[in-house]
């Protein structure tokens, strides 16, 4: 997990300072939520020395109400005292009460990779304790806790270049000890114990969140938003049964739909010439990866008349109709509803060397089966995660996959509508149930907020395309295409 | 998993085959039960080779409706085409649909055990399929399944044996395979390497059974047995918007509380002598561990009036002061129950070398607070498993752990209560609330059964007291702790 942090784009310093002040005022309304709803929060930092979990720490807590929230130390060694209970004891008896929060200033993390480290814990030792975190983190959720692991990121040579500067004042040189050093000159050995640490703890209760640490500032920043999403969820949570299952990959940050300008168009000329130089180089890349055997993936969402099939159209009209399959979804069939929502899409994967294009797809569930009550809320909440551990398997085994969302604002739709409607040819195209849907816009958008905001993995991001000017969206979708295809023959 | 398999007692002919019986019809009206609830039910055969995974597997079916349950066999290596897809495909267009029972010959344990022992699987991709593995089973259990996993357990020379005399049989040599001479020569790399994936695949949405496979009928017994309850609790999930996580751990077998005979007594000169006996011996005993830095826990339940405190005060009469403590008890206080509800036994724990007497425990979760209504009906469902894994920790941490339910009849506590009334020097003892309780014994009654057999694990199981006789009780509850301690001071 850490050796292949994709870090965040780092925002301008305005952007930084203009959201932090959005999240901190955020975070003292929710500090708030919390009391009322009575959840117990556990917040937990840990991470490289000399990372700047103390100083991100203060600022975090600046704007919150000290009455509610505890900050206990954990970075000392256990206390013979404490050897002699179970190694979680400590750290359980320091737990939160319910409308409280408490930061860990390192936690059972710290104290397993330093075991591991220094030898006195081997392979199978670890693996006990590792077992045991997840139990008591599994069961801390269960029981109604929040618990947001936070993991501080910096390189090798940052770290050193702090350890200096703080070594070199000697009203800071006392906050560097050997162990510090230490962990410099061996940093690969302790990347690669922290590595298999996060990987083994990262579960859909309590997912970790790897901070990029080299800025301060945008640090903070990192970990007050992604603190106040995990609040939402958690105050969510205490509607159900038993909480939401948590997406456990890193995201990309999403723009919302109604911030996405759809005043890009393209000149006719310029988009017949672009359209037939990026055809012929996706029909090379077409033989260039059946040659070597790397299955595609291709999905499309977007709204009703958005431009989905013309789309489509332009991208199989470049490819060998023996190398790929378009997927039109519909509803499902009764033997497909009698299974795993996603056993379909399995049944319809592409073998390695093919390309699969899906005309709707498994995010069917978290939009119209979420919309129109065809499965619970438990259900559709949980898909979120579902689906991207879907979309990483396939990652996993080889596959590109590549995922579109075809936007246009809801008066094109409209146009595109009655144009239908109007033009004989074309009315087999709209029916009743587009005219329903059609109503629902607003609920549609919302959802495909969420979906496009929790399911935009590194490794399988969505790509909006305007599609106003639907030449426009075909030339950028071939683009995506052919970017993604000739990364990935690049890289086999 | 594996290597501390303790091996369930084998009970005779006649009880086998008195509860396969029992079983078959159960298992026999459980199918139309999972038809009509439409739960898709997935049981996985893995084992030894020659373990008899076949042949129980066609007792199994025996009385099944073969319109509703399907075998798929997929212990073949994977094909080109096959391997064209991600690691999961083969298996996952395979799962069942609702109402359906598949049973599958082998799935992806043995492929990626295989591939470990082959040497195409490293460590890295072994973690990798187990993600996966992992990912995939939770997600069908979330989603409605039942997933049944059965590991049938053979010992080496018994493996031998059986592949000898297939080969020696014209009829059946074709069933041994090279793999399975291999395997035999290569037990025990074959064993370390299943129990890492049993422990590593051990999860709460689907636990593993092992079984003892070395006698068919009782291997038949065992999985029918366990595949009856697991569709009791499938059915019962699909009341839950989540499924409730399962006990993981072994479990012994226990005895209805209306099954126990309850007139044992001890004569008194007898009760003295061994009473005296015992408690010397004790006091010998806690030097010891105390010296050995052994920490023990004697958790104490049981009916009002059942004789609890006499009990303890005839263990801790032999104790040296200041190295126990009796810890009674009663409601939680508000800072207490603002927390998780295994915090306040967090905090009690003893350090090691010394003993904490519970009179009461964290079990009021699965009685009390059932049966008043203080918790969910998610949370108590949920408490068996996180109890038995809280156990788990102070047992792995060292811990000596015994339970007790002290068991009276319903017309003892009744003439003990009428007596405490009668007695003003014991009117404190009983209370309006006792009254009360006492209504609700039939309720209480079915609470406790259900957890004395979902709680008692092999490594901290439930002892029952006879306690119409609290001289006999005490007798036996010294004799429990006395043995277990000898035990825990041989060991170390």
């Amino acid at each position: 997990m850490l050796r292949d942090f994709a870090k965040p784009t780092k925002p301008e310093k305005d952007e930084i300072k203009q959201r932090m002040e959005t999240e901190q005022a955020k975070l003292a309304a929710n500090q708030m939520r919390i009391k009322e709803a009575k959840v117990p929060v556990m917040v937990i930092f840990e991470g490289w020395g000399a990372a700047g979990k103390g100083s991100v720490l203060s600022r975090v807590i600046k704007e919150m109400d000290p009455r509610f929230f505890q900050v206990a130390t954990m970075d000392a060694r256990p206390t013979e005292e404490e050897q002699r209970r179970p190694f979680l004891w400590r750290y359980m008896v320091e737990i939160p009460e319910e409308g409280q929060f408490k930061f860990f200033d390192t936690c059972w993390m710290e104290e397993v990779t330093g075991g591991v480290l220094s030898g006195q814990l081997d392979q199978e030792a670890f693996d006990k304790r590792v077992d045991s975190i997840n139990m008591a983190e599994r069961q801390l959720v269960d029981n109604g806790y929040l618990v947001m692991k936070f993991f501080f990121q910096i390189g090798k040579s940052e770290q050193r270049r702090r350890l200096d500067a703080l070594a070199a004042d000697h009203n800071t040189s006392w906050r560097v000890d050997d162990e510090d050093i230490w962990q410099n000159d061996h940093y690969d050995q302790c990347l690669a114990v922290y590595d298999r640490y996060l990987r083994d703890t990262n579960r859909s209760s309590a997912p970790w969140y790897i901070i990029d640490a080299k800025d301060r500032s945008w640090a903070t920043l990192q970990v007050l938003e992604f603190l106040n999403v995990g609040i939402d969820i958690a105050i969510r949570n205490r509607g159900y049964e038993a909480p939401i299952r948590q997406n456990v990959f890193p995201l990309r940050r999403m723009p919302l739909l109604a911030d996405i300008p759809l005043d890009k168009t393209i000149d006719e000329t310029e988009y017949h010439v672009q359209l037939k130089a990026l055809q012929a180089r996706l029909g090379e890349l077409h033989n260039e990866l059946y040659r070597k055997r790397i299955p595609v993936v291709i999905a499309y969402e977007g709204w009703d008349a958005a431009g989905k099939g013309g789309n489509i159209k332009r991208i199989t009209a470049a490819l060998d109709p023996r190398g790929y399959r378009v997927h039109p979804i519909a509803s499902p069939e009764p033997h497909e509803k009698a299974r795993h929502y996603l056993w379909r899409f399995w049944n319809r994967l592409p073998k390695s060397g093919h390309i699969a294009i899906f005309d709707r797809t498994w995010y069917g569930r978290v939009m119209v089966e979420r919309l129109e009550g065809f499965c619970s809320e438990n259900d559709w909440q949980r898909a979120y995660n579902e689906m991207n551990e879907f979309e990483k398997e396939l990652v996993d085994a080889g596959t590109v996959v590549i995922k579109f969302w075809v936007q246009i604002d809801s008066d094109t739709q409209l146009a595109r509508f009655t144009d239908r409607q109007n033009t004989p040819e074309k009315q087999w195209k709209i029916t009743e149930e587009d005219w329903r849907n059609r109503e629902k816009w607003d609920q549609y958008e919302a959802a495909v907020n969420e979906m496009l905001r929790k399911t935009s993995t590194t490794f399988a991001p969505w790509h909006v395309l305007e599609s106003n000017d639907k030449r426009y969206a075909r030339i950028k979708a071939l683009r995506i295409v052919v970017d993604a295809l000739e990364q990935a023959c690049a890289e086999r």
